[in-house]
């Protein structure tokens, strides 16, 4: 064997199995295993068999040898054992308990003096480590579906601060359809927006089409412009996918007077070295370059990027609401000399704070039968314990009507702290009376309130100005292990890249035993928690009104 | 109550309560509010009245108020709840069960690209931070013992490495006789060497003659020398402590062409604000100036650092055996333009790293009775425990004789995988048959095999180059977590400063009962079980034998 491993294998395919059949010792290694095998499910990952699940290179395991191991440990794992993995590589074995984490995980950890992605990248090429981004590492992606929500939640906050809630006739441009980006133009034309999105890889637009995430593509600017003109029209909201460099459509934008209602962009700038393909270079020219000259790939998209940001400054100017969608592209800016590069806000701060600040963020569960029926029975479950939420049950049914399941059917639904572990015991009872055919499985994004610390992104302009703490995304991850989730995983440079974040994941299965019912009770109440509890230690006041109507046990509060 | 909290308290008299009563609900918090207690103990502390336990600033609490709420908790927590604290915080409660840990706590940990002594200073001013060194902030610094032990086997393996064991008639030079540093010149004298240490603190030298950690003090360089030359005419071994500043004293020794056989430091270098005096200030001049000018203090210490590190390496061309002692002043030299400050080495590489390799590290216990004979009469369960091993007999020997206990007695004891988990069990075996009389307590240093990463220390040099992997330390303490540990911390920058280190702290209580032998049994197994797969997983020979040896599971030995 390689030292390095195998990284690519053309003749990977790999699907999670379906049904109620264990091919682990139990419910929470299958769980394990067939949700890392999800991850890397072609309908779900962006280059599976390079192990890339989405966000740049964010990996499920480190190579091949590593992916085939860990399986070849989850089936022989007993129930009071602990498999650990450290940057995607299965490490070791430990004793624990039943009530213990079957898995535990950290990925892509640098002592910070050493946190860039040049180390990270040595360490990578010497097979010492991984990317692990938030969910692909931590096995609970869920294809594009997992941004959707999120993104629609966010254009809707759009729509109602700057457009007394009216998005019908406007229009968003940004840039990326990738595995996350992807998610933009059909949560644009479910908010009512059209969206003009540009893309470099036209096999990506492609991808979108085929989804029905998209809904045309265009190859020039002048064509994209008229399809979103004629559908205005037409009091239509439509979605193109332009082919292009976003720099590149974005300052010719500027150029022609032409302003956006809303501005904002998904390539991957949060890794200049493989994330954004700089000006007037061909992907297969970034491709040879990247393995000649990887300080001139990263100079080149750094300029490229500076660009862009100037062009979106000049839109905001000229009146677009311009947002940062959490790739750390401002950052990448200002390093290179656009000393305003944060003049436009992350979104976060903007339109989601909050609700972290209830715990609210991007629940998700997966139904392990893989039968689409178990996830319609649970969405109406969903909506039977929150009769009063007519948004959620809008999403609920918009999800259910135009958003494709990828691999394991899956649900995503912003739900908080007062609702998370009632319906995990839902779940679980409907696992227990066989209302669903198998285990569900309930985890989150590591975009959450309480598990990360993301100074440019989830905790950016922090009340009191602690964003760049990050004890608490740790105590998330200790708690969540302590209250027994079945898998906890500790992720750095997680979205905005190497060096800019720290977060927690966690997953949880509810096989319908009371041991779950005990583990789910605690972990999904602890978990949100944390959330309010790190606001309402910041200073919200929605937070800590949270805290207190929800009995939180937080000692210091009454002091406040 | 001023946002900050209340840093400075000259009226608070900290020890723990001694005995079998019990203040809390269970063995288990009353063990963390004394062990808490007793870092804050006068016996024990640097600065108690100011929370600082050891090491700069490191901190047992963020403040007096936070500190009374922590006991508060402390003593109403019940034992299926588990209390957060975040940089010295008590942030919340959270219901876990009963074999989950009672206590989490995080310290200083920032998000690498704001993770310097800058932005640290700036939200510690704020209240939103605290420094909690390594065993300050997770309740389980035992005072200066805790060192001795370390350095004692540092300077043994230096005797044998570079003088053929034999250490009589030479002498060592260093700096600092602070908490940690205060240990060297018994340790020294000890391991046969004598010692000349600077200290520009005449109150710390006092205290180190107080406790017969050093036997002699000087006020002049000639006073010292003399000192050492009689007792070498004499065929004995003598520490002196002199008063003065450690950059002019390593100067002098260039000038004069004196050269000692052995030449280290343990100023606080790794704290240039808080823990290194400038050549030419007084301590006065230097406390004024911190409040007034941070940025001046900086500058002046680092360039004082630079003259003493450049004396070192002149000292070390004229042949004496220079070693860094894990204070980072080499990185602060280097910072400021010493280009070759590393050309001395770290003492892990260069001594401690073939025990790591084993597990062998800090480990140490505490008898929360407050009755010495507990602590002999483990003594003499270890020494039956481990009946072949006259180095580890003699070290108990002399530790019993020339040690004297601070606070709650304790003693520590390099010990390894193959040893941890049985010596605890028998504890546990003591407190059940009333052999002690109160439960023990026992932990270890976060400098230890498998519970830290820390480039310009611990793991410097590593064989793989896997030095500044952090995932090792995360994985360390969530294993611990679900284990069942008493408590677990996550660190950040303890021992060389803000950005350079991660580590994981570790308690577990041996209360007599079964469930806490099942719970020693894993993870005082599992602890140092983490340290011998990540030395095998680097590839050390000596790692990879003993987790043969020991059984360890570890799946992807077999394909190295
Ligand atoms: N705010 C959020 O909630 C959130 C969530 C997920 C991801 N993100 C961030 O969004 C970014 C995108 O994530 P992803 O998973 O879609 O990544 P991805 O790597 O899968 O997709 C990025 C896409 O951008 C395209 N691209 C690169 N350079 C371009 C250029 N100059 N012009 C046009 N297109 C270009 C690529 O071809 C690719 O399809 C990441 O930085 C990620 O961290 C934010
Ligand atoms: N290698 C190890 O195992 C190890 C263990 C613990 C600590 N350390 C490191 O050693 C250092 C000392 O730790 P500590 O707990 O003793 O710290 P401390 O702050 O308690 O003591 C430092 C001492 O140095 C003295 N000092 C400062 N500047 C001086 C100068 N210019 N000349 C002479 N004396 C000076 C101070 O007066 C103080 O007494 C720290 O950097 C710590 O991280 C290393």
């Amino acid at each position: 064997m390689n030292h390095t491993g195998t990284r690519l294998d053309e003749s990977r395919v790999i699907r999670a199995p379906h049904g109620s059949t264990l091919s682990c010792k139990s419910w929470l290694s299958e769980a394990a295993m067939r949700m890392l095998m999800n991850n890397l499910d072609p309908a779900v990952a962006e280059h599976p068999q390079a192990l890339v699940v989405y966000g740049g290179i964010g990996r499920a395991a480190r190579n091949w040898e590593c992916f085939d191991k860990i399986v070849e440990v989850l089936k022989r794992l007993e129930d009071d054992e602990t498999l650990l993995v450290q940057s995607g590589k299965p490490v070791g074995v430990f004793k624990t308990h039943s009530d213990a984490p079957r898995v535990l995980i950290a990925n892509s950890n640098l002592v910070p003096h050493w946190a860039n992605w040049e180390h990270f990248n040595e360490l990578d090429k010497k097979g010492l480590m991984m990317y692990g981004q938030m969910t692909a590492g931590s096995w609970v992606y869920i294809g594009s579906q997992g941004i959707v929500q999120g993104t629609y939640e966010t254009f809707v906050a759009v729509a109602k601060q700057h457009f007394g809630g009216k998005a019908e006739g406007r229009w968003i441009l940004t840039g990326g359809l990738g595995g996350m980006g992807g998610a933009q133009p059909l949560a644009a034309t479910m908010a009512g927006f059209s969206m003009l999105a540009v893309e470099c890889d036209e096999s990506r637009i492609d991808f979108r089409l085929r989804t029905r995430y998209v809904d045309k593509k265009a190859a020039t600017l002048d064509e994209a412009l008229g399809i979103i003109e004629d559908a205005n029209a037409m009091g239509r909201a439509v979605s193109v996918g332009l082919l292009g460099n976003a720099a590149d459509v974005f300052a010719e934008l500027v150029k022609r007077g032409i302003t956006p209602d809303v501005v904002t962009d998904q390539t991957s700038a949060h890794d200049p070295l493989n994330g954004y393909l700089p000006q007037g270079w061909t992907l297969a020219e970034a491709k040879a370059m990247r393995a000649k000259d990887e300080a001139a790939v990263v100079k080149a998209a750094k300029a490229s990027m500076a660009v862009q940001v100037e062009a979106m400054l000049a839109l905001q100017k000229a009146g677009a609401a311009t947002l940062d969608y959490g790739n750390n592209i401002r950052q990448m800016a200002f390093d290179v000399g656009v000393q305003n590069a944060f003049d436009f806000p992350g979104f976060v701060p903007a339109y989601i704070r909050p609700l972290f600040c209830e715990g609210i963020g991007p629940f998700r569960w997966v139904a392990l039968s893989g039968d689409p029926e178990d996830i319609y029975k649970t969405d109406a479950k969903v909506k039977e314990l929150i009769p009063n939420d007519p948004h959620l049950h809008n999403w609920l049914d918009m999800a259910r009507e135009r958003i494709a399941f990828q691999g394991l059917p899956a649900r995503i639904c912003w739900v908080g702290l007062k609702d998370r572990a009632r319906l995990a015991k839902a779940f679980n009872d409907m696992v227990k009376n066989g209302e669903v055919k198998a285990p569900i499985v309930i985890g989150r994004d590591h975009l959450d309130s309480g598990s990360v610390a993301s100074p440019n992104r989830e905790t950016e302009a922090m009340q009191d100005g602690s964003d760049a703490v990050s004890d608490w995304p740790l105590l998330n991850a200790l708690l969540n292990t302590a209250g027994g989730a079945t898998w906890v995983s500790l992720h750095h440079g997680g979205g905005v890249g190497m060096g800019f974040s720290q977060h927690a994941g966690v997953v949880i299965v509810a096989d319908g035993s009371d041991a779950a019912e005990k583990r789910l009770g605690r972990v999904l109440w602890n978990d949100p928690g944390t959330g309010v509890m790190r606001h309402a230690d910041a200073g919200y006041d929605t937070a800590q009104d949270c805290a207190r109507e929800q009995g939180l046990d937080l000692p210091m509060l009454e002091n406040k």
